[in-house]
C-alpha cells in the first residue's frame, strides 16, 4: 500500500505491465462468467465464414484483463469512480499477447467534492504487433492534501 | 439472429434480464481471470476493518455480467463501438442479486460514417433492493437502410 | 418467461441452437467438475495408441452442453421429468463444433397425473460435418389447460 | 486398468462412492460450462418466491457428478453405449452431499452384435438424508469371452 | 478406505498413475488460483525470447498434479506430515504428458511420537519421453500396530 | 523486473503479502485441478464425523497460494531450484485468511556451480489468528557478480 494524494499524481507518468497471452481458456472462462456464448467467441466454424475468420475475445474480457494488468499499488486515498471512452479498436484473437499501459492523462477538480480531485488515467491495451486494441479512460477520485 | 437497421431501433425500448446472484465463486474466478487480487475482493479479514465491512465484487466483474445479461439477439448489422460513462454507483456484495436493464437512450448520426448511425443503449445493473449499482452507455454502430 | 400448456406444444416444432466449439478447456473443466480423469479425455499420448487417436470429450460433457444449448424460454407450467435413450453415437474431439436441435417428438397423457401431459423432446447434437453425435429424449411434464 | 468380459459381470454387484458436497461453486461452474443461467440455479432472490425456496443444482450437474463418482476402473473390453431412464427424483440444494451407488441390474444379449452383451448398471445418487435424488441406467456394451 | 499400519508399508512398493497431458488450460487456471502471472507461464511472446522458447508450467502446478495423481486409497491411520526435497528437474511445456510414480523409499521411527513411524514416499513425475521432471519426498506419519 | 545478484540478497530481509481468504471455491477448483476429491476436502458430512469437524484445504493448495503470494519481482539472475521442509502445521478451513511471509534465511555456495550461490527463503503462511499453518524453504540458485 502506498498513500498518494491528488497533488502527488504526475501528469504523463506511465506504467507498463508484463505481457499476457489471451488464450482459448480465457475466452471459454469469460463466456462462462458472463453468459455471453455468442458465436463470435464460441463457434470456430461460423467464424470462418466471417470477415475476421476466427474466434475473437469478448470486449469485456480484454477490458477486464487490461484493468487487471494496470492495477498498481493500492492507494487508500483513491476511489475508482468509473471509466469513460472505452473503445474496442481492434479484435483480439486467441494467441495474441496483450501488454497494458496506464498513463496520467489529466488532473482536474471534482465538480461536487471540493476535497477531491479527478485523476484521469489513460489505459491502453497493445498487442504483440504494437497495435492498440483497446483504450479507456479511468476516472479516479483522489483526496487532496 | 435478427437483422435490425438503424431505423428499426426504437427510442425508449427496454429489455430486462433475469436476475443473477453474485457469488463468492464469481469474485474468485474474476480475480483469477484478471489477476486483480486486491484485498477489497479477496481478504475478508481486512474488509472487516473497512467502511464496507465485507468483500466487494470487482467493478469489471459487475460490468462484464451486466453486459452479458443484456446481450440480446445477434444483429448482423450492428457493431459494438465501445462504452461511455461507466459508473460504479454502489458496491456489490457476495449474495447480492443483479438484474440488468438495457434501454435505447439516444440515436444519432455517426460523424465519420454516413451509412451508419449510433445507437446509445443505457445499461443499468440493479440490485435486489431496487438500487442501481452500475450504469454504462453502450455505443452501437448500426447500418442504415 | 412464457407460459405454455400441454395443448400449446406443437408436434414437430423444432428449434436450433447456435454452434459451439468444444475446446480442450471444456474437457479439462469437465474432468475437474466430475472427477473423471480417464486417459480417454486427459492423456493425449495414450490416446495416440487407441483407435480414435486423440482425446475425446466426456459423454456427460456433450450431453450437458446439448441440454444447455436447447434450453429455451422458461415455461412455468413445465417440469423436467428426466431423459431417456441418451446415446453416444460418435466421439467428439477437441475442435469439433456442436449445434443442437430440439424437436417435439411425441405428446401423451401422464399415467399417474391426469392434469399433466408428457411432452417428449428429441435432443440431437450435430457436429460440423452434419453428423449426429448424441441423441436423447427429454421428458417434460406439462400442465394441461 | 482391469479387463472384464461380459461373463465376468456379476448381477447385483454394487460399488459405492465417497461423498461429495454439492457447492455453490459447482453450480456456478456448471452454468458457465453449459450456458444454462436459468434463475432456478442462479437467482437466489427469485428462488425465495418459489416452492423450493432456494437455488437448485442443474440436473445435468448431478448426473455428471454421479457418473463421475461411479467411474470404476477402466475396462478396455467395455464401451459406454448410453443411458436410459434418467430421472430427477428430488432437487439437490447447495450444501447437500451426494454419494453414488452403481449396481449391476441386468445382463442381456445385444440384438445387433453377437460378440457383445449389454450390461445395465443402475446408477443412484443419494443425499445425506438417505434419499435418492437421481437414478439412471447405464448401458454398457461388453465383449464376450 | 483401507487401513494400513506402519508395519504394513513395504519398502520398494511402487504405484504408477495414468497419464495426464498438461494443457494451456491447466496453466491459466493455476495462474488464476495462485495469482502467479509471471511471463514464464503467461506471455508466449516473451517466452520466445528466452532459452526455453515457450511457456512453462508453474512448479507448484506440476507438484500439485503429481501429488494428486499419486493419491492412493485413503488410509485413516496415516497423516501427511509434509514434503522434502522437491526439485524441479526439467521444465514442463504445454502438451507434455505426465505420469507419476510413488514408491516407498524409507521407513523410520518418528523422533517425537513413539506410536508412529515415518514412511517416506518418493514421488516422481515423468514426461512422455521418460524424463523425470519433478521429484519430491512425501513424509507420512503412520500409526504403529 | 529487477536484477539481483547473489551478493545483493540480504540475510533477514522479509516481505509480507496482502491477505487472502481461502474459499470453498478455491478448494473445489483445486480438487478439479489435481483430481484429489478426498472426503477431507469435498464431503462436509463425513468431515463432521472427524476431529477437525469441517472440510480442510488441500496441502498443495495452501502451498501453491503461499508461493504465489510471495512471488516478488522477477529476477532474471535467479532460478527456482526447489523446496525443502514443506510442513503442514495446522489445517486451513474455508474462510481462513492467509498472509504469507518470505524471509532470507540463509545464503551458501552451491556445491556444483561455482558461479552460483544458494539463497534459502523461508516461506511462512499465517492465518487470521497469527498461527503459522505452513512453512517451506525455497531454494533459489542466484548468479554471483
Amino acid at each position: 500500500m502506498k498513500t498518494l494524494f491528488f497533488e502527488d499524481y504526475e501528469l504523463g507518468h506511465c506504467r507498463i505491465s508484463t505481457g499476457r497471452t489471451i488464450t482459448e481458456t480465457d475466452i471459454v472462462m469469460h463466456a462462462g462468467q458472463t453468459g455471453d456464448f455468442y458465436p463470435h467467441h464460441m463457434d470456430a466454424e461460423w467464424c470462418k465464414t466471417q470477415d475476421f475468420k476466427q474466434r475473437i475475445a469478448h470486449g469485456t474480457l480484454i477490458f477486464s484483463v487490461a484493468v487487471g494488468q494496470t492495477a498498481g499499488e493500492i492507494n487508500p486515498e483513491a476511489f475508482s469512480y468509473g471509466y469513460d471512452k472505452i473503445r474496442f479498436i481492434k479484435p483480439v484473437f486467441i494467441g495474441d499477447t496483450i501488454t497494458s499501459k496506464c498513463s496520467i492523462k489529466e488532473k482536474k477538480d471534482d465538480p461536487k467534492r471540493p476535497d477531491f480531485g479527478q485523476v484521469i488515467e489513460l489505459v491502453e491495451a497493445i498487442n504483440q504487433n504494437g497495435k492498440t486494441v483497446l483504450v479507456a479512460e479511468h476516472v479516479l477520485l483522489v483526496k487532496k492534501k
